[in-house]
């Protein structure tokens, strides 16, 4: 709640979590706290204003566990938003008014996003978040600003990262089948692999290795289990 | 020149033009005009504040033009800075006094680069630049502010985008030599191939098409030639 004099007023971050569990992508929002006037009520992803000496990635982090008392999750800058616009819509003006100090100012915003297991993680809402939810991809409300657009973007620089940085394996047991590497897949990237041409282009990429192992505790043909070799792209 | 009212405080963008010619990697640099006092004479990436009616790219695109008189690049943006003392060293801060409003702000930069051949692009110097010259990445003495940092960064996202994302084949000719491609390689990576080896790993590459063509008015063993096919990595 920045109504103090130590922060920059033309900087925020913005930090999309996103969270894969039981097949499904989600994203952390929170819903900012009510004030006299319930259109302050919105959805939005956890953000602030930077302060004076803390640095981009120090802010992001510290802003995340203020608003959802979550920790320890490695945040990555991927792109900054600063359409002279983006914090013109009436709704947001209402909430700056509320929460800033000088809420006509032009706010440029440093996004940051993460990929975790969102059952590791258990937000609770805290500062001016009243609540926070693990949302799935394809239910997410308005946001508040602009955060839909910054929020569509992270979600294309994960698809990018997940094929190009093989991002993403950390999601996954150490020992995983190919058909929970095909899930993954298909539930970040939202498409459907045919099985038999997905394990054919997959068993000889230099990153995959295969183990002399297979499931325990199934009866017909189990699978064949595989680790991921870091560096091998 | 930002004396004026219109800029925000605490963001600017900053420029790192990247040029290939003859074989070289080169980086676009501006010599800031000397004032009474001559340590304000520095080199610096193109780089100023951003005006508050003007998106983050359309300041990019203005600062270049404004400070190079180069025009028509395509600047994308790759990363923010925003180390709270990047503009508190001496030197920086003696410029500041001289040319901003606020030389205390803190300033957060973002910055963006792009590839170009340099013979396309005369740079002109303008504004406080009082000289503009195409450095060799290996000659790049010490810059304003951070901005060996930036250029640094920029280098290593320039190397990771021209092997992830085949950037760098507009400055080939439309039909080229796999030697000509291993050059371009070579020079802008700063490493050695193997000729067979590199010729082996790329003739099979799905983003290249041999050509029934080969290179005219050489009289001995003349170079088959290739084009390049987009959307094929």
């Amino acid at each position: 709640m920045n109504k103090n004099l130590t922060t920059i007023q033309n900087v925020s971050v913005d930090c999309v979590v996103f969270g894969y569990s039981n097949e499904k992508l989600k994203v952390l929002l929170i819903k900012r706290k009510a004030i006299q006037n319930v259109s302050t009520e919105q959805f939005a992803l956890p953000g602030d204003l930077v302060e004076e000496n803390e640095s981009l990635d120090d802010a992001a982090e510290k802003i995340l566990f203020s608003l959802t008392k979550i920790d320890g999750i490695f945040l990555k800058q991927f792109h900054t938003f600063g359409d002279p616009n983006r914090v013109s819509a009436i709704k947001d003006q209402e909430w700056l008014r509320a929460f800033r100090k000088n809420p006509e100012a032009r706010v440029v915003t440093v996004a940051y996003f993460a990929l975790v297991k969102s059952e590791d993680y258990q937000p609770v809402p805290s500062s001016f978040a009243g609540e926070t939810q693990w949302t799935p991809i394809n239910e997410v409300p308005m946001l508040a600003f602009d955060h839909n657009k910054i929020l569509d973007s992270a979600y294309q620089a994960l698809k990018e990262k997940l094929i190009e940085k093989q991002m993403g394996f950390e999601l996954l047991p150490k020992k995983f089948t190919l058909t929970e590497l095909q899930t993954l897949y298909e539930t970040i990237l939202n498409v459907k692999y045919d099985k038999r041409n997905f394990r054919k282009s997959h068993k000889g990429k230099p990153f995959l290795k295969e183990l002399n192992e297979k499931v325990k505790g199934v009866a017909h043909r189990p699978a064949n289990l595989y680790t991921y070799k870091k560096g091998n792209n």
